[in-house]
């Protein structure tokens, strides 16, 4: 049984000009992970009509679920929900409850709710809204994609509105290994221990410190017995030469954000 | 006249699966935007052959430049120079000058130079190598790829040495100070000498060894007399505080840290 497969699509000149740290990759990346959804690529581009376009059409083909992140704020470069509709072939409308949304959002401030801030009441026909509980601008979903905030904490927000939206996937089991032996002294055994097992994955991370170093070596695999026999592999292997490892159950949280 | 357009490949499992954030792609953003260079495409894919051969070959033939970080470590899953090889048409092969700098920096350790690290001075032919003076291991340049490591801090080190390999950009002048101090130790005088000279700015680097550590201090401006003021200011605040420093240029000096 295969992973479901995402990709993701960050639209914004301010991540590749180096104004702005991106970090909806990271949280995205960590949501699917928690649900066994495999993020199998990230594209970051500017906020430019024809791109956009061409991202979304070869990603959404590609992949199960798509996500992006930006584009869908008030402003003149704010341009995302335009070029997904063009990608999809429809038109960009006013939607009546992100029109009533924004509205009721507006009139508990002192802010004008402008054409520019109307503009993102506009949605491509036939798409769900996904809420934002933060600044009341909805996402949605179209197809296989969804079209998010970039600022952080609304795409964090968001996040917690798709969950409903996803098919059923599986959770995939993890432990990790840490040890004061550098990853090179690792390395032979961990490919050969990688070997045994199918559709099992290890990763090595090194670490230093002043005076100090070692490795987290991660196991990973839908099957939960396996990882575990690797991870007692792993330990024996680090005894075997010379070092000692405690082993940690990365995965207790299960589904909850 | 155009400005000089870039793409990004951030190649690693860790990153997709959310166990790293990333930090590179905004490392090289402030760095390309500061010498006028367009990074106009990130992309993150993960440790696999032929991903990373596509990704090289359509952006290397749309981008005048292109970057790459990650999977050049020791360990199995560290593909990506047989990858680029690959997408050059040419081997990987063991490299006289990166193997002797491995040697060198190993017998300095008690770690042992093994068949999983000797595999770091594999490099494809007509390579130009990308030194590293964190952990010697290289990157390198074949074409218009510059191939480097993920690790943050061994990123940043390679991306003073791709200075002087850029096409004409502004080229800065920079000059480098070796210390066995601590970085912390000369964060507080650093930070005077920074704001006492107008557009330049220092960098400092730790690096570690097994029992060893210290920090590289770059200091970079337009201005070459600025420059050597400062690294003189520097050289004098390391000896003000007990220790020694040496002086490398690190761009008339070539590409010798």
């Amino acid at each position: 049984m295969t992973q479901p497969s995402a990709a993701l699509i960050i639209i914004g000149d301010e991540i590749l000009s180096g104004r702005t740290q991106d970090k909806n990759i990271n949280s995205l990346a960590r949501f699917l992970h928690d649900r066994g959804i495999n993020l199998r690529e990230v594209r970051v581009i500017g906020d430019q009509h024809d791109r956009i376009v061409a991202a979304v059409q070869a990603l959404s083909g590609e992949y199960d679920l798509v996500f992006t992140s930006g584009g869908i704020g008030p402003t003149h470069d704010d341009i995302t929900t335009v070029a997904v509709a063009a990608a999809f072939g429809v038109a960009a409308i006013r939607h009546p409850e992100a029109d009533a949304l924004l509205i009721n959002h507006y009139a508990d401030t002192d802010l004008d709710y402008n054409s520019a801030r109307q503009k993102m009441a506009d949605i491509p026909e036939g798409a769900d809204l996904i809420y934002n509980p933060v600044s009341a601008a909805p996402g949605y979903r179209i197809g296989n994609v969804h079209v998010m905030a970039g600022v952080p904490k609304i795409f964090d927000a968001m996040l917690m509105q798709v969950e409903a939206m996803l098919p059923d996937g599986m959770q995939q089991h993890r432990v990790s290994v840490q040890t004061a032996l550098g990853e090179g002294t690792l390395a032979e055994g961990l490919a050969i221990i990688e070997a045994r097992y199918n559709g099992l994955s290890i990763g090595s991370y090194p670490w230093f410190k002043p005076g100090q170093y070692g490795t987290a070596v991660v196991v990973s695999a839908l099957d939960r017995d396996d990882v575990d026999k690797a991870a007692a592999d792993i330990l024996q292997l680090i005894e075997q030469l010379g070092g000692s490892g405690t082993m940690e159950d990365t995965v207790t949280g299960g589904n909850t954000i």
